[in-house]
């Protein structure tokens, strides 16, 4: 079956059924960002392989909703598919909405799969368009009948982490949960998101690519907690671990079912934005909703000291097979055949030498030159291309360790820059460092340090179309809220243990793209009669190239900076390097 | 009656229906923030007379809820009231919603006023508070039974303003706002908010103190536009004009029949920001409401080019008494008796000159030292303070003129400044120059601005508790929405033709208070690969003291901006000053 061939397959069922807008979401029924493959809808309804987007089909108009990260990219796939790329304004809103609103007729009908909905986009498509009359027909799965060979669900071993790893255990954490139900006076609490399951539950698994999530469920009271998970993924021991702390095991499947027979009269707290519509439905009529972020996502994002001192070390790991990588690259560019894909082999390789590696916490972005400025992409046998002693190269990579999960992005210079690329590549630089070195009150959002982090490149006219940051999981998730430093309006604070990226870019369409992405610490600075100030410490250890800066352009604290930061990277990684590989990392590090 | 009696009245109101706690915010039917005498609520219940806050009283508590600005003032007022100041973490959020969850007992009841709450805080409270069991009384006034000489509404003349001010007919406008209802699919709108009923109506008045705007509501669908008013205030020749544009004139407090008795099955949209939740309640229940911000709140935040040349020369005016003022001051100061107050009425004499001057945009704002630290200081005769030549004086104030609506603040040294002093002013300065001079993408948001503007405090570990800016009305509120340059993370783009207060400040509790602003335009930039971008016009054309600038901590564009802008006011005012002001002025504006 062609793409096309789909979409009228598609098309055809939403007639029979007086459907005239289908809504195909980038998400499962955990609403996760990075899919098992069995809900690869949109990957199988118009070939887009990008990780966030939404599919919307009218009778004569079919686009994929996707953002400036992925706009090359997606029109390169779409090509020919019937589907056609509509440029989001702002990363991650559901733009369509209004789109719709000014399309469809009164008495028009929107089709989606709840499942696959969360709670909170569809009170808004609710809220949105039944003002217009129009109405929301959430049970409809037009992919499933034309979807022959959908892979099932996975079935990858689970397994529980220590208190040693991990910090805290899952009856302390479960403590911490209930008492913030109590404040809102939950009597229930619904989890679907699987960082949170992972991280409440302190189990890891390996249910979705370079997340170590395990599929579950999980429903907690004052006195109960049950975990729906294919028990046969967990050993014995471990289900006997589960059950000692309290957890009563259940079916994957019977999540519903037990949602469906809560007592009535009871409250349950529920996240609307991690939570799926299709078990929001099925909540008796008199359940009362709190609706509100997982307590767990909160809890998960400010890390403590156990997991802030692996974290630590497994950058100084991480550091150290990057500087490897960036050696062997240096060493061997010109002289053997190297590539985009086996660039990110390399990469993999060195990580892999490291103590705890368990695998990429994303796939490399391998991208030579005008590779470089396609944000997220994702280097393929087809698109491979040879790098030569000249111009630039962006590396995004990272691992997830049991100690931790990393996230660090460095372009390198492999000889004959351009003026305009030094320059952008200073103003990415000047942007990093004056995002990742902001001193702020307590109380600041990440879209204040966006804001800071941009305005380098705003005085030069120049701006990236993603966020600045991101939260970055423990051995979990490389993208992990609640915060986000992102021009949105998120109003979530920067606490003190949170992890963020600072990863500001400059991508050239045809030419190059420019990214340098290190992961900070939130810490405790100054307090004054002005309040509490914080400021980042900075995670990840590596090597800066210094080749293509403009120092001219650089301010003094830049400068001071750079130089600061390189002498405790090789501080750091140092001890765990051959005199060969330190004497190269002095020379690479050295003052500017 | 005592504050304290007043308290005991409120209470026994209502422990006689059962109520668990009241609420008395700062409105009035118009949801407005400067308030005609009768809607003084807070002020006649506590004495506290800021312009932002919330009354909270349960049966063992009673708070006053308002942010930074005015914790001082707070403090002083309320001592002996039986209220207590509870400290806003974020400006003008309803932070006691959360307070009140967390204390009173499931089947509790809040009550409150539905004319002074707004539709988005009455859904507010609902959504937060029925999940745990707490019910809404909305109709209850427990200060009218005990206010026995509460001020009649104000029935000052209204007028309207011809095209060659305002630049849009009230027909065009009409078209614009019916063309938007239309998008909406709503078949009438219903406008309660002043300033956006001044502007529609192009109508001004002296309803409410340095706000010139007339109480009316209006009620438009496609054929019709009802203006209920007391169309006393208006004189036959403009009662003629509005019917001639098709206007419906009706009395004012017909406006609860009229939406009482909107047609079934018809949709209405309705800003919930700007509505009380008075006449949302009457709506008949068929009703669909749209929520969504009023139309001609954005329409009206973009100045038109015939109300941007106006602002430009009303500039030059505001200028020219500022420069007369602030020499006055340097010549005097020391010689003849200057306070706090005399100056206040200074500033207003010299405006008073200038043609067109109405009078002030809002109270002058003049604190001597430790004055200057409380950012919204109001001298009275108690607090009045004389001014030596020494220390620094804060004077923020503006103008209401026929051509338009003034608002700037200025430091002056007057003499003798601390270390302490000149840095905070300095950096104060720098705040102010690299938020005004941002270069920034089209679709920045004011939280972003607003970051820029406090990186150079936050450096040093130094912060302001307020926003940084507001919108301006043209001949109109002094505070405009929907744009606002602070921290909060409101989703309006600043828009071409928008006019911004930009005002940073350093505040020292019993030392010294210091804020400069300016008034900023947004103008188009240079469009690129990278998009559009905009930045600012500065509108302001007034000296910046300079004596007390450490230049040291200036960054060269610093400089070099701030020597370009007083060659500007130099340019700008001197072809209305005498030769004695302008030699004056010259000295003053000579470059450091």
């Amino acid at each position: 079956m062609t793409y096309k061939e789909r979409l009228a397959a598609i098309r055809s069922q939403m007639k029979g059924e007086g459907v005239s807008a289908y809504i195909i979401p980038s998400a499962d029924p955990h609403i996760s960002e990075y899919l098992p493959d069995r809900y690869k809808c949109i990957e199988f309804a118009s070939g887009f392989t990008g990780s966030a987007g939404t599919l919307v089909i009218t009778d004569d108009f079919a686009g994929l909703w996707t953002d400036a990260r992925y706009f090359v990219q997606a029109k390169e796939q779409l090509e020919g598919t019937g589907f056609e790329l509509v440029k989001l304004q702002v990363q991650h809103s559901p733009e369509y909405i209004g789109w719709l609103g000014e399309r469809l007729p009164e008495g028009a009908i929107v089709a989606f799969d709840a499942k696959l909905i969360s709670v909170g986009l569809a009170q808004l498509l609710e809220s949105e368009l039944s003002p217009l009359g129009i109405t929301m027909n959430s049970d409809r799965d037009y992919l499933d009948p034309i979807w022959n060979d959908r892979p099932a669900l996975p079935a990858a071993p689970a397994f529980l982490l220590g208190e040693e790893v991990v910090g805290e255990s899952l009856v302390s954490k479960l403590e911490r949960v209930r008492a913030a139900m109590k404040k809102k006076r939950a009597d229930f609490h619904l989890i679907s998101s699987l960082d949170d399951m992972a991280w409440l539950f302190n189990i890891r698994g390996e249910d979705v690519k370079c997340n170590p999530v395990v599929l579950s469920f999980a429903l907690i009271s004052q006195d109960k907690a049950m975990l729906f998970i294919e028990t046969t993924k967990l050993n014995t021991e471990d289900q006997q671990k589960l059950r000692a702390a309290g957890v009563e095991l259940e079916t994957y499947d019977l999540i519903e079912k037990a949602v469906a027979a809560l007592p009535s009269d009871s409250n349950i707290l529920i996240d609307p934005k991690r939570n799926c519509y299709a078990l929001f439905k099925v909540l008796p009529e008199s359940v009362r909703v709190v609706q509100d972020t997982n307590p767990t996502t909160f809890f998960k994002a400010v890390k403590n000291e156990v997991e802030i001192a692996h974290t630590r070390k497994t950058m100084v790991k991480d550091g150290v097979a990057l500087t490897r990588f960036f050696k062997w690259l240096e060493e061997n560019i010109g002289k053997i055949k190297i590539t985009e894909l086996s660039v990110s082999d390399k990469v993999r390789a060195c990580r892999a030498e490291q103590e705890g590696f368990v695998g990429e916490s994303f796939d490399t972005i391998s991208g030579y030159k005008a590779h470089g400025a396609l944000p997220h992409y994702r280097v393929t046998p087809e698109s491979d291309a040879e790098l030569h002693a000249d111009g630039l190269f962006l590396v995004d990579s990272g691992g997830q360790y049991t100690s931790g999960t990393t996230d660090i992005t460095r372009v390198v210079s492999l000889g004959n820059l351009t003026d305009e690329e030094k320059i952008d590549y200073t103003l990415v630089l000047k942007g990093m460092i004056d995002g990742s070195t902001a001193r702020y009150p307590k109380g600041t959002k990440g879209y204040q340090i966006d804001a800071i982090s941009r305005k380098p490149l705003w005085d030069y006219a120049r701006n990236y179309g993603h966020g600045t940051g991101h939260g970055v999981g423990f051995f979990l998730n490389v993208h992990e809220g609640p915060h986000v430093l992102n021009p949105s309006p998120t109003p979530v604070d920067l606490e003190l243990g949170m992890i963020s990226s600072v990863e500001p870019g400059i991508y050239r369409t045809g030419k190059h793209g420019i990214r340098i992405e290190n992961l900070v610490l939130t810490v405790q600075d100054e307090t004054n009669e002005f309040g509490e100030f914080y400021t980042f410490e900075h995670l990840t250890m590596a090597l800066i190239d210094t080749t293509p800066v403009k120092k001219e352009l650089l301010e003094e604290h830049q400068i001071k900076w750079l130089n600061e930061y390189h002498r405790q990277v090789v501080e750091n990684l140092g001890p765990h390097l051959s005199a060969d590989e330190l004497a190269w990392l002095k020379e690479k590090a050295k003052p500017i």
